[in-house]
Parts: structure tokens; sequence; C-alpha cells
């Protein structure tokens, strides 16, 4: 998916919300937005990947700030947060109709995480209404029918705190070989291992890792060498929008499962903002 | 009131919005956002009113995208439409216990307008809401004394649509010498002489102008000439964000009206963003 010209001035506000949290000193979050002003002005917006572009803002977050990992107060609060609700999610699907697509709408649900901090989320009225909603794009019964054949699953994780509403999926996913990937490095609020430990979710699935190319941080999820990975997987699930973002064009068997937050992924999906996707 | 770094993404919003409403080439909307990054890279943010910036930031709008002014047809729109429930205000005026508090309410629920194209407002909804809300900054009682005893009134309108809500309030301030100031040049969607009249605002009051400093256009608001005038007043009443910007630190009897609509503004004020404010 491409970059457009609203996503400059979001940019800027995530560099701010970044810097907010790794300092509190006014005049290093202004040099970062002053560099992310240098950065976003000699960029061609529109050959680039939104994420592509965030690399380049929140690495000069990081290192004007001099914090590796900014977000991570948050994401330890967020996952807390989450597990606090598991076992109401875990009744949710014990008690519904149909158990499977609550599972799905649950990991939906749990996508509006991303939104961090400033927002304030109240979880299991997002769950309520997720559930009460209908998909916009809604390609369910292709999904279950390709679950049904398949035997090795990609399971593309997103945001800390989301990742527990994910095990709520991968628990109902049955007895497949399920590889359930998190970032190799710090990344915004996006699970790492670390993460996906506190949730459980080796559980259910082997936690492995894409990186943002450096050394040590794994493969980069639209690099060549993992597109070729999830190639060979039988199925993807594909949660959230920044593997949306990287990988809406990529050939594979990839299902998408997020909320559209912002209005160039809602625009490129031909849906509106808030509306919950599994395409 | 100063700016602060939250401003920086908000201005570039503020450019893009009103390059979009100038022209649909996205070479040249890039062009305005580029320029307004340099704007802003090389500003003091903390010695500035945010009005102060916004000038710069509007003026490369309308520079690069050769447009007088962006915003006429969503004005003209905003005008009619505000014009439609009209007999409707004054209907809720006629019928309400305290006819004055519904009049000021009124005027306030107007404001929300300012938040312009992108944000479907439902101005109906807009004024049942603020009828039913308690004023977060509640100088009622001494905006009340304070008319009784004055005979000459300054009214400084804000954007057009909110006008009409004005209109309302301008109605029940009886029969005192009124004044109500625009714009003498067009400023985001901001009204102007030719808005109030289509507004009628003239029955209730003389129609005068505030510039941006350029010739022909009038003394700008917080200039020592307009300052000078506004003491010579009784009372002054200014609406919106703009007016508390640029006045909320000016020697003069002034009741600020407004619905915190941006977190600086609300955190100036000490309140929450959407409440309602008579200060």
């Amino acid at each position: 998916m491409k970059s457009n010209l609203d996503c400059i001035p979001c940019f800027l506000r995530q560099a701010l919300e970044a810097s907010r949290m790794a300092t509190d000193d006014e005049e290093v979050q202004r040099e970062v937005l002053d560099e992310v002003m240098d950065i976003l002005k000699d960029l061609e917006l529109e050959s680039k990947k939104p994420p592509k572009i965030g690399k380049y803002v929140h690495r000069a977050v990081k290192e004007i700030t001099d914090t590796q990992d900014p977000y991570k107060k948050i994401k330890e609060e967020q996952n807390e947060e989450a597990l606090e609700i598991y076992p109401k999610l875990e009744e949710k699907v014990e008690s519904a109709k149909d158990r499977f697509l609550t599972a799905v709408k649950i990991a939906i649900a749990g996508n509006i995480i991303d939104l961090g901090p400033g927002h304030e989320i109240d979880l299991e009225e997002e769950v309520e209404e997720v559930l009460s909603k209908e998909l916009s794009i809604d390609h369910y019964d292709e999904f279950r029918e390709n679950l049904e054949r398949s035997e090795t699953i990609f399971y593309l994780g997103d945001n800390v705190g989301e990742i527990v509403f994910d095990k709520i999926l991968l628990r109902e996913l049955g007895d497949k070989e399920i590889f359930y990937f998190v970032k190799g490095a710090p990344k915004i609020n996006d699970a790492m291992a670390i993460d996906a430990k506190k949730a459980g979710i080796d559980e259910y699935a082997k936690v492995d890792v894409v990186g943002d190319g450096r050394p040590g941080t794994g493969p980069e999820r639209d690099s060549p060498e993992f597109i070729e990975r999830m190639q060979e997987a039988d199925l993807v699930i594909s949660k959230g929008q920044g593997n949306y973002e990287a990988l809406s064009e990529t050939p594979a068997n990839i299902f998408f499962l997020l909320k559209a937050k912002c209005p160039v992924i809602a625009d490129d999906l031909g849906v509106d903002v808030g509306d919950i996707i599994l395409k």
C-alpha cells in the first residue's frame, strides 16, 4: 500500500507521541520533530509503504531521544490490561452461538489497542461493539474453508495487548502447525518475543520473529526471503494496519484481519474508518 | 496563549485540508506541505500565539495554490446550513425557561462549525448536546451583571455558519450599541463582512472588521490599536478558539465563549476537550 499526503501530519503526530514517552525534555522533542520534517521533506511518498517511512521516523526518535524502546512502559501496561480481561473473552467464546466467528471478531477487536496512549480505550466496550458489528469486507467463509485444508499456518501478530486477543483465536485454530510472528526489535508498540511469552502465545504456537533488516532482528516481513517462507505456509493470518500496509500486494495466501483506523487505509480498502475487515 | 509542539502536526493537517480545497493537484498540495514544514522548522513556537503561526501557514497555502480564499465554497455552504435551522434556534429560545442562558449556549454550540469539512457535524444534535451540558468554566452571573451595566459592546465573531448562532445571542442583548467584528480578509473559514450580511447580523449590530495587518484589512485583533478600542468598550464578547488564543492575556473586559476543541487550548483553560466555556 502506498503512503499519501495524510501520512505527513500523522507521522509528525506519532513522532511527538513517541518522543514524549521517551523524554520530558521539550527541546529534545522539538529536535525530533525538526528532524522528522527534514526526513519527510526529502521523501518520495508515492513509492514508499507507510511502514518504510515509519522506520525512518521512529529511528530518528530513538536516536535523538537516546531511547531504544520508547513504548516499553505503555506496552507492559497494555499487555497486563488485556490479560486481565482474558478470562471474560474465553467466556464469550464458550457461550457463543458461532464460537469460531466470535473468536475471529475478538481478535479483530484487539486491534483497537494500536491507537495507543492518549486515546482512552475501554477494551470490554470495544469487544462488545465489534461483536455486534458486521464485517465490512467479509471473506469469513473462504477463511474457514482455507483453514480446514491448511496444516501450516503463519500468524503475523501486531501490537502488545492485541496479542492476548489473538490467543483467543489461536486456541480455536485446532491441531495445526502454527508459527506466530512478532517483531525482532522494538517498533512502536508492536509485540516482541518477550511480550508473546507473557501473553502465553506459546501454548498454541511457535513464536518466531520478523525484523527491520538489521542483523539479529530477523528478515523483514516484506523481504523476498520472508515472502518465500509465507508462500510455503498453507495460510497466513495478518493482523492490523501495519501488516496490511506492508503486505497488501504480496502474492501469498494471506487473510487480513484488522480494524480500519486511518483514512488512508480505509480508502485503500474501500471502507469507512472504524469498519472491521476480514479480507 | 502560547503555541506548543502539538501545533506542528495540526498546522500540517490544516495546510493539507486548505490545499485540498484550493486544488486537486497533489503535487501542489505536496509543495504546500514542504513549504509549511520549512516555516515550522524555523519558528520559535514558544514566543508565538497559534493565530500568528496560522497566518504564515495559510499565507503559504494561498500563495502556492494561487487561491485567495480556499474555504470560499465550504463557507457558503456552512452559512446556508446554519440559516436553515435558524428558525428552530429561535423557537428554542422562545420556549426556554432561561431564555438568555439558552441563547448563550446556542452561541457556544455554533462554535462547533469551526471543525470544518471532513468532520460531519449534525448541527441540531450539537445544539441539543450543548444545551444539556453544564459550562465547565461558568462566569455566567458575572457576564449578566456586566452586561446590565454596559452600553457599548464589542462582539468578536468567529466562523461562517457560527455567526448565525451568534445572531440568536445578539437578539437577546437588548438595547445596546453593539459592534460585531468579522475578518477584513479571507482567513480559513472565518466570517467576513459579506457573510455577516448574509446572516443578517446587521439587524442587531454594526459590522466592523479586524484584519491581518495588511493595508485595507483593518487592525489586527491583538494590535495595540485594537486593544485600545476594546478597552473603551464596556464589554467584549469573544467567540471561539482563535480569538481566545489571540486575546487570552489582553487587559480588557473580555468574556470568552467557546467550545474547547483542541488539547492545547483545553490544557490552557484547565478543562477537557469538548467542554463548553464562558470565561
